[in-house]
């Protein structure tokens, strides 16, 4: 039996959890409930091959597509970035002088975050783009990594990479287990979700979709480098999403996850196609273990794609009774 | 030996032919050569975790990048999306009576090559932009499709997915066999290269980085769509390749092919990383099996690339000489 020789250990004991990981409960964050059962049965019927009813889907087809702000990481008491881009702004004061003086700087500085959104978006844009723009691409990255390993979250007290949903990090394992692959599709910042992405999640930079900013290249120092500028290319958000699922994937995802308004188009665009489409909306429901918001939040706002939910059978998930863990251990 | 019985027949076929591939030639259509040769010691450096030069690349960081036009299939005696765009006017000619008299439409109409390249680059975008605007994105890709099985190249009369070089499609296999991911970077357009680039190179839709132009999401019969406008959106080509590598694949590639100056910057954005680099060049010098051009071509010409690969080292290929076999058999 020289076949038995060849093959090395390593790949018995991958066949042995393969075995034990079949027999175990994929989804252990969730409580049994609709939700639950949603994702499990369509899983198995997209990936049984001799299904009756013709719902398997070939392997390269399987492609699960997930926002990032409020679906697999909190998005409270506002979006993370915007958490990073304030952080950056106190680091970098002392460069700036004239940011005492000038708003929405000025309120910032002196932590009156009511000043700083007066600004409104145009005043929180330029916060970002002071804070994004000007460096390479691979100092950016460094900066990011930086923010993530030192930051805390203000009400969870933990790093904010650590702020993720438990059970959604079981089911991008759930499906990857199942072939398919798993890409984020975000309205944050692609190159700010790339530093963290491939440890936290298990997603690799190029399965990473999301808003983008004009990148030059240059030479800088005899070398070529890539320089971000303080401009945007493209924003990934409501109907930017699948305009950009269609730029960077090119193929018409199957599993659509989201959690707001923003997430409405490539709900639509997924599961508007032929054959088996799942679509699913994490609704914030759990004031005490996180937060609770929907139709009137200004961060999340979740309206019209709630109503849509119900008209297209996508499933909504209820955090407080579907969750039995909202955040991994720590 | 409970382990032995769950090891199904497909894996120990697979053992064995990965057994009995390791033995041969990876890449028996190149004459043993200095070009040969760099690619396969580069591979070998880099997949050797044991290697005392600390060449070794994790598994993740082994992105390998691929220029199409010229590099992996030919690209006279005009870009083949040009013939395609052409091949589409002349069909849609019926339905747009006011081409017999609107330039470059008439002369086109009229077989008159040259009046058609007398319009320029304005000319071609014309032509470019009446042949893939209009439609959905799934009407587009089927148009390609059926383009690729009708359509013949006029010199080897064959189709032009056949038309691409034996060497580089096991380059692809090859790289993709010692854990690369390999990625298109082309000028051409992303959409186009999607529709053959699975089937014909093994390249996923999600692989592909191309030119673009602009997409809009609409309700067409009630149903989602996305369709394509006369609008460029991005220019992948020159400095726009190593900005369209950090924006669709965020990571800096280890390898990098390409033929002609459009190719220069990733090749030096690629090239100038820490660690071990690889850089390759096609240099068409075969006028006879396939085409000779260079420094002076109005299509992929190579001049300062090809003067920059001395000085930083990159591989150059001479078809005539490095290939044994430039297409794959009929």
């Amino acid at each position: 039996m020289r076949v038995r020789k060849i093959i090395p250990a390593c790949t018995v004991l991958l066949l042995l959890a393969s075995v034990c990981h079949a027999q175990q409960d994929p989804l252990p964050s969730w409580n049994d409930g609709p939700a639950k059962r949603s994702i499990v049965a369509f899983v198995s019927r997209v990936t049984n091959q001799s299904a009756a009813d013709g719902g398997w889907v070939k392997p390269e087809d399987r492609v699960a597509v997930f926002d990032n702000d409020g679906t697999l990481w909190c998005e409270q008491p506002l979006y993370f970035q915007f958490m990073f881009a304030m952080d950056r702004v106190r680091a970098m004061a002392p460069e700036h002088p004239e940011w005492k003086e000038k708003e929405p700087f000025k309120s910032l500085l002196a932590g009156d975050m009511k000043g700083v959104m007066a600004g409104g978006e145009k005043g929180m844009l330029e916060i970002v783009a002071a804070t994004h723009s000007g460096m390479t691409t691979e100092d950016f990255n460094g900066i990011v990594k930086d923010w993530i390993r030192t930051a805390r979250h203000p009400k969870f007290k933990r790093p904010y990479n650590e702020c993720v949903y438990q059970p959604m990090l079981e089911v991008l394992a759930y499906l990857r287990a199942n072939g398919f692959k798993t890409f984020i599709v975000s309205g944050g910042g692609v190159e700010f979700m790339r530093a963290f992405a491939e440890h936290t999640y298990g997603v690799p930079p190029e399965q990473v979709v999301g808003s983008a900013g004009v990148v030059k290249f240059e030479t800088r120092d005899g070398k070529p480098a890539l320089v971000k500028e303080p401009k945007v290319f493209l924003i990934d958000d409501g109907p930017g999403k699948p305009v950009a699922i269609n730029l960077f994937i090119g193929r018409r995802p199957v599993m659509a996850f989201g959690n707001s308004d923003g997430d409405l188009q490539m709900l639509q665009w997924t599961t508007g196609g032929d054959g088996p489409r799942f679509g699913l909306i994490v609704h914030h429901t759990d004031a005490e273990r996180e937060y609770a918001y929907d139709r009137q939040s200004h961060v999340g706002k979740l309206d019209k794609a709630l109503d849509e939910a119900t008209q297209r059978g996508w499933t909504v998930v209820d955090m407080k009774n579907d969750w039995k863990q909202v955040f991994p251990a720590k």
